[in-house]
Order: structure tokens, then sequence, then C-alpha cells
């Protein structure tokens, strides 16, 4: 029944167009319009302004992106595997299917982190058709589908003795969390590679959810948004309105639309948000747009780090106070980081607003990234600020949620950077790469972007329409940048570039129009505002989209948390810039001139008399800054972003 | 049987010498040498250096101190026991007698708090015939001895259908903590008056303690340490070695005497080390002595706010990591600073080393005289060194074992400032007061102290012996002194007067020698090891024994959390000083020349680029400081103890 439903799905949406590469040959090819990302709709969502790009339209080349995504290709996927099977997780469903015999292993809710695993594979066949990741993805998919009950449910912790708890304990136990994952896995592998094995299965877990949740039936939400995003993503895949108002029903039991602020654990409140936005986005219901937008104002009005990280207090994962953000003991999670991404994601695809393509970038570049090594497999749980040592990145944690989520994000990464629009294409990201798609009216478009972003801010954009047409483009101008051009071959344009705006440019393009974007990048001094004690009397250093960090390794002999900056009255500090294409994979390195403090560390007592020899010795000195997403890659190191200034005369 | 066997003990130990007041007539006089201070045994302690002066030997006259005793007497003592009555902690004994017919309220070890308000009540008798509280604490202890089981067991919560209960909760539920204080009660009563009835009870019940603990009985020990000092207070008070026994039982099934670092709970961990420095006192069993030392060496050179605050974290409300010590967020309890002082009293009795006399002072004037307000009757339970506002004292709190505590400290100061050995009188602290005691040779000596401290540092000493004699006067020179000078009748003396030091003059007293000591009080700029993080590129003002606070009501159209204070190379700020008799009771007011930075409160987002406004506007200001102990008593303000620095050139 499934199957022949979701062919027939795919017989009503198919239509004319670029057609999506699909490495399967025994199903019909998925319609053109379909997503691509996991994340939001494009055509099919009537109230979105932005309509996405399909992970596989997007060619990225070397640039900054790329060999990111390579690591994680090449050794996350393999290595994360590896792990999942070594504690157990995959052993989890053999357990269930007889193909094993062994104790259930990890938390409860760890079926997700094999689904994040898996949804991160099966977005790498979107844009690398790698034999050996479709291969570990197919085994595990194989192992997944066989232990699906006859009634559809399929997890792997209520079995046996746990059988009769079923969505007994939803508040703690994180059932329908699992079943979310499950479900963007499913999608992600459909659009990968047209096999409906997956997708089916959870349409059939799906339709169970549709059997037993609902008005008189269970009323009762996961402890853990997520499967509202997933259900309106199967939503968006098969047409179902039983998968939207079920996600619906749970964002009521959530009360979303009366949220006014945004708090409690900062992944659950993300993730509940995406699927608010999705929601919207489906039904254009006004309330839902209206508190997914009060609480985006709440995050980045007063909780949010200048990486983009939120959820300060590792007290239940949890959003602070508002301006409650301390940086040594900041959380910030990988994940929340990431659901942040997401979240901004929806919000853009709704409304088009550069604000959220902002927020967007300053996760990704920094909050996000710091998430894992340059290596590509170890991975960071929480992001603080500030280290006074003894912080490392982790292959591994107990709980595993962090490092499979890193590895999706990094692998859907293409679909982040265009979206069209009834108007034409919108370019939100930049970095080397060849999008090859169709603008909504059905009309094939090429663009090459070439770039050095982040570390210059000069990106060309060259667009090859498949015949000269009036179409716009908007161009994002980032809110960071300070006086950016943009000309037309070689012709600056009339409409007003304005940072934090995407600018319109509309005009009859011909194949080989260039697109010159040019990006100053200043070394820019950050203040927070004075109800964030933490960042009282402290600056932070940022260029271009990247939060600058002062590390111990970069600067022998001095202790950086002890540094302070003279910044005059214009709010400049004596700085200067160099690529290193040695250093970290290749960063633009800030030199700042600072105030050094040699403190005698172990003379003089725990409280010291400045006149009798407490005073630390005062010199001047350069400190040099890496981006912050590089940090602790060379070994044990103190770290510090928001460093003391002291006004210079 | 108790009556007969405290009164054989009383005719053993009762000898000549001046006499103590007791206000009762039934009873055999105390002896004078029996301890008044409820902390710790003089002559009787035969491995203690110094031997302490009752509380009632001490008048104390119009100072610092006097006022707030008072204030405990007057007003804190009565309200306290209104809110005792009010959430029910007297009506759980009325329950049990049958005098009333409710419920139990409060937490299971809310009999202790309680004991601690009669300890208090006690310690006022001890200095003030003051009726009204004689009438108070004898309902009360008419309250409780009509509780106690034939068998000797007195407790509120482990009746009925806890009956069986008894001691099966040691961990977790207090009830050798709350006998602790019960006993600590007694003594203080028995002293106070001469009467026996609590002090009987408390035998009774101790007796049946050492029936059911020991080896081969119930071998574990309370989760709060607290009755092990209170066991060797009742083996001072009757000589009984079972008890002392009972003491070293205990300690060492908390293996304390091998012990290294002081950790957890910082009111048990110091608790804890008094019962250790008792213990020691009266066995000279070396180990227990070394370990205490080993863990005041962790605290005070790892683990002490400069307050004399300790327990960083609320996290178990314990000792955090080495150097942790965070300001906005410290624990620092009040109980812990009052634990701290004991266990300083008592570090000091067993070695005469001035190093626990400076650490008694600096918790008394700070982080534990910050625990009360001025009116004398809300308390705090954590003391911040930084607050953004919204912290507030309290006449009360659901764990109200501070209230209690801060009155008991408060009402038995008098005996913490004058010690006698066998070499003569020791001078510890410096306030208005009289003593009228002896010296341990049966001489009776008078001592007038007359002084403005700690507001200036001239304080006089008249010695009035009974009749011309040599003998040694130890005068405490404090730590945190500079260029101190010490004169008898007009002429310097010749010892070495050393900060951090007793200063020993030995010579033959004529009655009206006058011992002038001057202790210069500078503002004194401190700075941290500069392993504590959270003070890295901050200072602290102290002046004399005071650690001073920036509250914003001092301060007005000055972010006082945004300021800096310019030092010079030699460690020097611009200060001046100003004593206001109209302000906070009477405090000098310091003065420093500081920066300000006025940032724009509402306006710019979160992050703000200085270049674009962002930058605070910085003006030199004087910023007036005063004593820690004194901040919020004016309402809701802003404070900062640790205000970051800027070399000024």
């Amino acid at each position: 029944m499934h199957k022949s439903r979701l062919f027939a799905v795919v017989a009503i949406l198919t239509s004319g167009g670029i057609a999506v590469r699909a490495t399967a040959s025994d199903l019909p090819r998925p319609k053109e319009n379909w997503k691509d990302m996991g994340v939001v709709e494009t055509s099919a969502s009537p109230h979105a302004r932005l309509h996405a790009v399909p992970v596989r339209a997007v060619r990225m080349r070397d640039g900054f992106w790329l060999p990111r995504m390579e690591a994680a290709r090449l050794r996350g996927i393999p290595r994360l595997l590896g792990l999942l099977e070594e504690h157990g997780v995959a052993d989890n469903f053999r357990r269930i299917s007889g193909r094993k015999q062994c104790e259930r292993r990890g938390p409860y809710f760890t079926d997700s982190d094999l689904y994040k695993w898996m949804e991160a594979a099966a977005f790498v066949l979107q844009w690398k058709d790698d034999p050996a990741v479709r291969e570990m993805l197919d085994k595990v998919i194989d192992e997944v589908v066989a232990i699906q009950n006859p009634d559809g449910y399929l997890n792997t912790y209520f079995v046996d003795e746990r059988k009769d708890k079923r969505f007994s304990n939803l508040a703690a136990e994180h059932e329908l969390y699992c079943a979310g994952h499950l479900f963007q896995a499913a999608v992600a592998h459909y659009r990968a590679t047209g096999h409906s094995r997956l997708l089916g299965a959870a349409l059939k877990y799906a339709d169970y959810l549709t059997t037993v949740f609902g008005p008189g039936r269970i009323e009762q939400a996961d402890g853990h948004p997520e499967v509202e995003m997933a259900l309106v993503e199967l939503y968006r895949t098969t047409g179902r309105k039983e998968y939207l108002d079920l996600a619906g029903f749970f964002l009521d039991l959530y009360r979303f639309a009366a949220r006014t602020q945004i708090e409690g654990h900062a992944v659950r409140a993300a993730y509940l948000c995406c699927g608010g936005a999705d929601y919207y986005m489906e039904t254009g219901k006004q309330p839902y747009w209206e508190a997914a937008d009060r609480m985006w104002q709440d995050m980045t009005g007063r909780k949010l780090y200048i990486t983009g990280g939120i959820g300060a207090t590792s007290h239940g994962e949890a959003f602070g106070a508002p301006f409650d953000l301390p940086n040594a003991t900041s959380y910030a999670e990988t994940c929340a980081g990431i659901a942040s991404g997401m979240w901004n994601w929806r919000m853009l695809a709704a409304t088009g607003q550069a604000r959220f393509a902002d927020e967007m970038e300053r996760v990704l570049y920094n909050g996000f990234l710091s998430g894992v090594s340059l290596e590509g497999s170890e991975y960071f749980y929480v992001n603080p600020l500030e280290s006074a040592g003894g912080h490392k990145r982790r292959p591994w944690y107990d709980c595993t949620c962090c490092p499979p989520n890193v590895l999706r994000m990094l692998a859907s990464l293409p679909g982040y950077i265009y979206s069209t629009s009834r108007e034409g294409l919108w370019v939100h990201l930049y970095d080397n790469n060849e999008l090859t798609w169709r603008l909504e009216d059905g009309r094939g478009v090429r663009v090459v972007q070439e770039t050095k972003y982040p570390w210059e801010g000069g990106v060309t954009l060259t667009i090859q329409p498949d015949s000269a047409a009036e179409f716009s483009v908007f161009v994002r101008i980032p809110g960071w940048c300070v006086e950016p051009k943009l000309r037309v071959n070689g012709q600056d344009i009339e409409s007003p570039v304005t940072p934090g705006t995407y600018c319109h440019v509309r005009r009859s393009w011909t194949p080989g129009d260039r697109l010159e974007l040019d990006l100053p990048m200043p070394v820019v001094v950050q203040t927070a505002d004075p109800r964030v004690r933490a960042n009282l009397g402290r600056v932070a250093i940022t260029r271009g989209p990247l939060v600058y960090c002062f590390e111990s390794v970069d600067n022998p002999g001095v202790n950086v948390l002890a540094a302070a900056v003279p910044v005059d009255a214009k709010g400049e500090v004596e700085s200067r810039t160099a690529y290193r294409a040695d250093l970290l994979g290749g960063v633009t390195v800030v030199s700042v001139e600072a105030v050094a403090s040699d403190y005698e560390k172990t003379s003089g007592g725990l409280y010291r008399p400045t006149r009798a020899g407490g005073m630390p010795k005062v010199r001047r000195v350069h400190l040099h800054a890496i981006p912050y997403y590089a940090w602790c890659n060379r070994g044990d190191s103190q770290m510090v972003v928001w460093v003391p200034f002291m006004p210079k005369d």
C-alpha cells in the first residue's frame, strides 16, 4: 500500500524542467522541484517567499566549505559509523531482528544518532556518488527496516519488557524525537537515490502515528520537539495532509503560537521553532509565524552568543536568563547551533529577510563550525568562548547527538547557498561553487561563484541563463560589512547596496553577465549590550563573518586571559592581517596591539597588595588572533574571545 | 543520675579565682575557667597553646561590634523566634509533647535552627541579663526537654511513623547534626545561667549516643559533621571521656586524619575541621592537627574569597575547583563563613599563630558580616562579590540555617577578642571593650581597649593587673598592615613589630600601663593569583581589615559594573578617604579615580561594532566605595568588588 501510494504521489508531482539526477533506475525519477534540503520545501510551500534549491544542484568547488565537506565524507562518516557499531547502536537493531544476540546499549534515544548519521550519508550521496558511503548506508537501512513492527512502529528501546510502555513516557524518553530523525533520514535518502525502501518504512510509521496521536487519541507531545518538522517534510514529500495536521496538533500541545520568549533546553526550543516555521510555510497561519518571530527576537536580542551559539547554561542545556551569557562556562551546544541554523534558514525561506541569513551565516562560520575539528571527525559538545585549558574535541560522547548532527549539516551545506522565488534567484552564502538549476518559470540557469570568502570580500557571480531573460538576482549584503559595492559587468548598480539587506538586481540577463560584489573586511571591534555583564569592559574582534579568538598557542609568553586591548576614541584598535596558507588549513590571522600583564604565578599568596609586588608587570605586545572556529586544533590551550579593553589616549 | 554526675563534675572542677557571675542560685557556681565560648576550651585543653576567655569577662563598649550585637539582641533574637514559631519549628516539639495538635513542618533538620537560636540567646545572656531573652529561652527549653525519650533520644522528625528510622539515613538526614546543635546550645545555656536543665537533657542524649554508636555498634557518621565539636565541648564541660572518644570515632569514619584537600559542602567541611582541631587540642594526636592544617592551607591558598567567604559553587553548596572563584555567582554561604571563623579560632587556639587570626578577622569583618543587615534581622544566605541587582537579605529562608547562625556568632563575639596562655594575655581583635579576667597564674587583670577600629588603626590598651607583675602581652599585628608601631607608655618597644605576627611584649606591668598600637590604614590595591581567572585584570580595594565594594547607589550615573581603575607602575591608585558618621551606621568611604564607560543601553543590538557607535564613551570619575559588609542596605543595587584595572602611564 505504501509503495503504491508513494508512486502515485510521485506521478502526480512529476513534471517538466531539469531532471534531478537519481542513481536509482528502478523507480520513477523524483520530480525536480522536490526538496533536497531535508529542511524546507520550495515550490510546494505556498506561504514561503523563497524556495530551496536541491543539494545536488550545487557543485561545490575548492574553497572554504568543500574541504570540510570532504573531511566529513572521507573521515567523519566512516569513523562515526564505526563508533556507532562499537557502542552497540547498530546492534540494538540486530538484537531485535534476531541477527545478533546482545543487550541493548546506549541512551534510550540513541536510535536517533544512527538516523542522523543516515541522513548525513544520504546528503553526501546527493552531491557525491560515493560507493563506500552508499554501501554503508544501504547496510544500515537494511538493519533498520528489518525491525519495523507490522503496525509500523519502529524503535529499539520500547521492545521486550518495555513493549507495553510505548508512548507512555513521552516527556522524558524521546520516542517521537527518534521517529522524527528517522523520517528526515528517509526523505534525504529518497531524494538522494530515488529508492523508497527507507521512505516506505518512514511513511508506514508516520501513518501509525496518525492513528495513535490526535484529538481523542493520545494528546501528548514529545519532551523533545523534532518530529514536527519531520512530519511537515513528509507532508511535502507525499502531499498527505494527515502529517501536516499531526505536526500542527503537536505544536498546539506545546502552545507554540502562544509563546513569547525562547526558553528551556536550547536544541528543543529551536527545533520546535523549526517545526513552527515549517508549519507556517505550509498553512499560512499567522500566529505560528508571529510566535516564531517573537522567539527569534528574544533569542537574537538577549540570548545569543556572538558566535551564534545558544543555550548559555549547562543546567538543562538551556537558554539562560536574558543577557546572562557567561563566556568560560557557556554551554552553546553544537546541536543547538545547528538547530539555530536550521531555524534561521526556515525564517529566511518564509520571508526573504536578510536578518535571518545574517544569523545563519554567523552560526555556520563560528558556533557551528567550532563543533568539529579541522581533521573532520572530532567534535565539541559544548562551545565555550573562553577556556583556561582542558577543553578537547572528542570523536564520541555517551550522548552522541552532536557528531552526526555536525555531519548532516556539513553534508547538506550546498542547499543553503541559493534559493529561488517567483522573481528570480537569491544568493545567500559565498563560496566557490557552481549552480545548475532553473528559475521558477522553468528557465534553466547556471551560476558560477568565485571568491576567497571568508578571507577576502570579493565575489564574482557569472550568470548563465539558458537564454537572455529579465529576472531578479537578490544578492545578500551581509549585515557586518561597511561600504559594500556591487557591479554588473563592471558598472556600479543603481539600486542601493545596503548592509543587512538583499540587493535586488533586476535586469535582462545575458549568458556570461558578471555580478561583482565587494564586501570590505576591515578588522571590527565589537562591544556587547551592557546588560551582558560577562562582556562589560570587554571587546571582541571580528572580520567579515568570522569571530576571532586569542589562543595561547599563537601567543607564547603571554597570558591571553590577562591581556587587554587599547581602543581609541573612534573605536579602533591598531591591527594588521595576514593570510597564512600553512596555518589551520589556511586562515587570515589578525594581530592587534595589546597590553600583556605578567603576573607572578606562584608567589605572593592568593591575594596580594599591588604595592608589595602584586601588581602585574605590563608590556605592549601584538596579540595574534585566529578564527574562533579553528581553536583547539593544536593541543591543549587557553583561549579568549572577549578581551578587556582600555581607553587609548 | 545526670544531675548528680554533673554536680560531681562541677565540684571537681571548682576552684578559686574570679567567680563567673551566674544568675542561678540553685546550683553550684560554675568554675571560673570553664569555657564560655561554646567553641574551644581554655585551661582544660592540654594541647592548646591559648585558652579562651569567657564571653562574660569582656564587656563591649560602644564601638564597631556592640551596635550589631545589640541589634541581634533587640531585633534579631525576638524576630527570628517569631518566625520559628510562625513556620512551625517550635510547634514540632509541642506536637510530640501533646501540647498542640499539628503536622510536623519544615525540613527534617529544622530542630537545629531552633537550637542555634537557643545558643544565640544563651550567649546574649552571658553578656546581658536581658529578662525578655531569658524568658523566651526558658520557654523554648521547656518545649524541648519535654519531648526527650526515656532513653535520651531527642528529635522531632524521627517519631511516629518514622520512629523506626532512627539513625537509618545518617548520610542524608542530619540527625546527629541536630544533636550537636542541641549540645552546643545546652553548654552555652549552662554557662550563661548555671542551670542544668538543658545540659542535663543534652548529656542524657549524648550518653545514649555513646551506647548506640561506636565500634561494633552503629559505625556510621552523619552526612553533616557538627556533633564532633559538640561532643568535645561536652567532654570539656563534664570530663566524660566517652564523649571525646565518640568524637574521635566519628572523625575516623570521615577519614579526617587522612584528608589532604578541603572539598565538598563548605559548611560540612569546615565544621568537620572544627571537630578535628578540637579533638587535637584534647588529645594531642598529631595526624589530626596535620590534616586540619593541610586543609587550611588548601582553603586559604586556593579556595578562599578575599572576603573570607568559602564554598564557591551553589552545586552542593561546595568548594569549587582550586582557583575557581567566580564573583557574580559566588555562593559563599553565610554559614560557611561562620564555620571558617570557628575553625580559624580553633587553629589559633591550638597554635597562637597569627595567620589564623588574620583569616578569622577577614571573614568576621567581610564575608560573615555581610550576612546580616545593619538593622539586624535580615540575612543573606549567599554572599556574592558582584551583583547586577536583585540580591536581597531576607528575615527567613525555607532552609533557615544562616539566620540563627549569624545571631550566635554575633552574640558570642566578645569571646573572640582575648585569650590567655601560660605566658600571659593575647589580644586578637580590636574594638572598644573592657576585659575583667585573670591570667593563668590566677592573677586578676583588667584591660581597657580604646580604638576607632576598623576606621582608624590607633588602639590603646590600658593594662590593669591586680598588682605589678611580669607577664607577656601578645599583641596581634594584622597581616594587612604596613609599618605598624607599638609603644608602651609612650616608648617604642624593642621587639620587632611585624605584620602577620603577634608582637610579644614581656615586661613587668604596673596598673595603668598603656600599650599604644598604631596600624596605618592606607588604601590598598589587591590583585589575585592569576590562576583565579575571575579576577584576571582586576583589582580589589581594601583598607585595614575591610574589603571595599563599589555600589551603584553611591555612584549615580555610573555603571559600576563597567568601570575600571587606573593603577600606576607602583601599584597605587589615586584615592581619598572620609569617615561618614551618617552613612550606613558610620563608615569610612574610599573614593578612587576611575574610568567610567557609558554604554548606550538599549540601542544597537546585542553586539555592536565600536566604530558604529558601539564604543562606550569613556570619562574620568571618582568612584565611591563602601565596606563590602554594608552593601545592599539601601534597596536594590548593583555592586562589584573586583574592578578591572588599566595601566596608568
